[in-house]
């Protein structure tokens, strides 16, 4: 089959083979997939992404073979493979979650030697785990499904109240998700920063209530601002009252750059008591001052993927129209365009989402 | 007053004014103070410790003019200031969080160019938090209530279940404070890790279940035994179920060294959902891989201090003989053995606290 492939740390286009379902599985053929920057993070810095997951207890891709990329898809069944139950018939439109369940173990779809992703025309995903694509929503539509449930799975992951104050650092896609998630809990008003005009402009359309140019303003500043004529809140912030400067309202800051500094920034702009949630991916080591989370008793929750009742949910949200997505999707490319949008995607006025269809 | 100060980053012994009690405030002399770690740092990395306070947006110390450090106390008082209700005699014992209460807001008492801790020979503290030490404890325990207090405040912010399994890292004063308040709970076993052998056995005899050397086993490796031998876990941990490599029973690790690199390395060791409560002050800047614990979905919570309420209640704990005192005292020191005693304490074997009286 025809695919992108990451070879010797480079895209190109191959003839690769089509894997073969086994036991519980189906093959599938690919009908979008979107680009993810997880994906150009791990083309430009594979040795840290293999060795942070091994040091980390993956099991990490060999770069020296072959691997298709490819993780935010939608595709079609094409043929069961042995022991499956066949309930959804030859043809349906699917999602899943980018992962194999085998009797060794999940094993992971598009950061793998074994299981090429959704940069290739054909898939093998696991019986179990498929969620067929409800009658009406576009397949470009469903193939979103899995970038907008990291965002329903971090806003779980924050256990947020209706007192505590959201602040998005960021408004790339993951941004984008979380502002998205967000909009679909009681918790206002949504404060996003970031520098593109044309992200600050999405994320106005993905149901952020205030977006910030951190240019200009601090986003704590506009943060501040907001919080503070948005309804009273009933309850005052958990705090020992001999630190400085009492909160406003609990802050929930959604770290989704990802990029060295950016944590530490935070740090030291933060709120006593502030929870950051950290979304965004940093593959490299950065640098933070402990005292600063100390001195205003910070909490951090690093945040990954979701479960699979929240990938359903996400999936539920999107059909019904309660997570738009039609906004996000700003160029479609073919199999040989991967490179090219992978190029074009580090500029952040010209795209949010690319779907290779 | 004769007091041991800190004048041009050295420690010498000098004499100062006697601090007056404003208005709602007493003067105290005082009985006993313990040395904090937390003194050796500010004296070692005092440009440090002012410019992470002045980022954090506290209102650090002046180096350039005197300090008399010391915040772990018990006191007798003297005199009362005016507009106070006198509810405790002069020649009453008490003990006090090492802060002032004044009408621009709360300011610390030991590490301020304006209000002298208690390696002075008086001091000035706010009425309204003197806790009166109870008749027959003796004046040497009620001291290290200030201390205790910080294993108490680490404890209840990391929210323990009964499912939890407790990992302490560092068994100096702090890690020993956080093991005696995790006593006063459920949580059992509680696995404590130290190079140092007489720390081992002070954990031991503070109440951890197992002590860890690291030079010869992992401490993740003892947690895990201990953890799989004791009563049954009735609830399961909460985490994507494709992450790697199931966690036995949720795991909480008390951070009590302070030192670069042991955040990352017990990032890189802890078991997935793990929560890491940091307890020990590292000064400096400190490198992290933010992939370990996005992996791992990992939740860092830093804490400072202790309430009013922590702090009475550690005193409560220590005249009821809940939390053992006695094994912690190593040592004591005249004003002029101050010096001497921090450069003392930098060996882990010989002294745990060391009081000056």
């Amino acid at each position: 089959m025809r695919a992108a492939v990451m070879r010797d740390r480079k895209l190109i286009v191959a003839d690769v083979p089509i894997p073969e379902p086994g036991p519980g599985e189906v093959l599938v053929r690919t009908l979008a997939c979107g680009i993810c920057g997880s994906d150009l993070h791990a083309l430009k810095y594979a040795e840290q992404f293999v060795e942070t997951s091994r040091r980390a207890g993956g099991r990490p891709m060999d770069l020296s073979r072959d691997v298709v990329m490819g993780h935010e898809f939608c595709a079609e069944i094409v043929e069961h493979g042995p022991h499956t139950t066949r309930a959804l018939g030859v043809g349906a439109r699917v999602c899943s979650r980018p992962v194999l369940m085998r009797a060794t173990g999940p094993q992971t779809i598009g950061y793998s030697n074994e299981h090429p992703g959704g940069y290739g025309e054909f898939m093998r995903l696991s019986e179990a785990l498929l969620l067929p694509v409800p009658n009406g929503l576009a397949t470009e539509q469903a193939a979103l499904t899995e970038p907008m449930a990291v965002g329903v799975h971090a806003v779980h992951k924050a256990r947020l109240t209706p007192d505590d104050a959201p602040l998005v650092i960021g408004c790339g896609p993951v941004g984008l998700a979380v502002i998205a998630a967000l909009r679909l809990t009681d918790v206002r008003p949504i404060v996003a920063a970031d520098f593109s005009p044309r992200r600050r402009e999405l994320a106005l359309a993905l149901g952020a209530d205030v977006v910030v140019d951190p240019a200009k303003t601090t986003p704590w500043e506009s943060w501040r601002q907001a919080a503070s004529v948005w309804p009273e809140p009933s309850r005052a912030p958990q705090a020992p009252p001999w630190l400085p400067g009492p909160a406003l309202r609990p802050a929930v800051v959604f770290e989704c750059v990802g990029v060295p500094g950016v944590l530490d920034a935070i740090m030291a702009a933060a709120a006593r008591g502030s929870r950051i949630v950290v979304v965004g991916v940093c593959m490299e080591a950065d640098a933070i001052h402990p005292m600063l989370g100390i001195v205003k008793e910070l909490n951090l929750q690093f945040v990954l993927g979701y479960t699979q009742d929240e990938f359903a949910a996400t999936l539920g949200h999107i059909a019904e129209g309660r997570i738009p997505t039609e906004p996000l999707i700003t160029g479609r490319v073919g199999i040989d365009g991967v490179a090219r949008a992978f190029d074009e995607l580090a500029s952040p006025e010209r795209h949010a989402k690319v779907l290779v269809v």
